[in-house]
């Protein structure tokens, strides 16, 4: 079993500096959260974009979209910002036979407290377990693509 | 969408208390991971047994067996110690029309670093999109009931 | 033993919401800490200001300076940003027969690796056992007012 | 400013590995301590004894005490377990010229919540700024030995 990690940027991967400096995207934490969680499986981390997802453009997307037509691999987990994920699931869903999971955080997984650990866990059994499909995986609920929408006010990812 | 976790002890409810006391099975932290998860889903936790998985009985897993026959629910994350897991899950094996998913961890979910909160978060998507079925969510794999075993010496779970 | 803490805003307070918003100054974290610590002495907090140290103006310092001239207490703790720390304790240098020490941190008490919680622990002794002065504590070290700057390349505190 | 570390074990440094091992004392937690509070001072780590405290004897006391005799360092700090931390600091009493702390942790440094990251703070603090003497740090502050107990149903330390 591979999974191929993507990482796109988003709150997830934040870092924070000093008071000089910006919140911002740092390297990505999918090698931390595996290790910390013991997990024993093949995988890389391709790390395609750098950016908060309110930034990510169309060619953003399509540069996405032809990376994972191209490559050669079953099972991916994408970690992106929260505000354009369902965006992005929507740009991924003509791509068949392979699993695709959406996920990321809503507070930065280099926090005290996050749901950054949780939510790459159900992506990495979503990715194993689902049928080929574009998912995404927020809000403790693994969603289908085209079924979502980040409620900003309550914080939360839900069915539409 | 509605997850009943059962909870029967082991490594992932561990506590500590001081020099005098033991390292004993605390209650169920599934409800502590939900909200750092902010999981945004219906569930509730039954506490059905608080024990070491090594003193787990044949009686206790009859017992588990049997409430869940007897329970109107479709999804189950059971959490369990990791030294007779494997027992567990071929025990329900014959439960029709639920997905069941056991999970557990290597370290206690109290502490600073800890498999435990990456589990629940893959047994919880598992419970979700698997089909009907007995599966053990350990070191970042779903394994199907009665293809697996823990590797004691390499404190991991792997494949038959 | 009794100690007052003044809160003044500053990284150690720092809070993240999601990506639309800025990285901003919370509720004091020291209650936090303390709880955490399991301490057992009377204190209060006091919220005396809100801003990153950048933006601490004379007049602040001045209304800092007052408001302890005018209050009975004999041991204080300020939480405070790290960038004009020492500006404000030399603000503070001419009061007499109290125990001031200022404190802060490089990263958020908030994250997962903090230095927040090490440096309130010893500024908290520090009121304890120091004579009547003004203090920094930062970077492992309990500086004498006047005698340290922030050196911001090397992020972390030091002796003139 | 030089620290010496002498590490004695205790719960500070407790680690668990699985369900049939028991929960055992570790290596000395101080270094990771020190690294995650940007600490920028010079100190060792002496790994002296590796004991839960009610083990401890006069025998390795008075080794303790005489290793401390024999010793060109004018700062001590001292991880020891809780129960019989005041005996220890007693047994040190008529050290001359040495400022020494003891501190520990009534939670293990491993766990997510722990007293062990304040109380070497508070320790550190002490160590450099009281006056010649021992002392324990624990329960937020700062007692000179022989006018502390340790509380045991309240789970802290008290003055006498």
């Amino acid at each position: 079993m591979f999974i191929r990690f993507i990482s796109t940027g988003g709150t997830i991967d934040k870092i924070y500096f000093d008071e000089l400096s910006e919140f911002e995207v740092g390297d990505s934490q999918v090698q931390h959260i595996l290790a910390e969680a013991l997990a024993e499986f093949e995988f890389d981390i391709v790390p395609l974009l750098h950016k908060d997802s309110l930034d990510m453009t169309d060619d953003d997307r399509r540069m996405l979209h032809d990376y994972i037509v191209g490559d050669d691999v079953d099972r991916y987990v994408i970690t992106h910002g929260t505000d354009t994920m369902q965006e992005t699931a929507e740009a991924l869903r003509d791509l068949e036979n392979k699993t695709i999971v959406l996920t990321g955080a809503l507070s930065p997984a280099r926090f005290r407290t996050t749901d950054a650990v949780f939510n790459v866990g159900m992506a990495v059994a979503t990715a194993q377990v689902a049928k080929p499909g574009v998912y995404i995986a927020m809000s403790g609920q693994v969603f289908e693509a085209g079924t979502v929408r980040k409620n900003r006010s309550d914080n939360r990812f839900e069915k539409i």
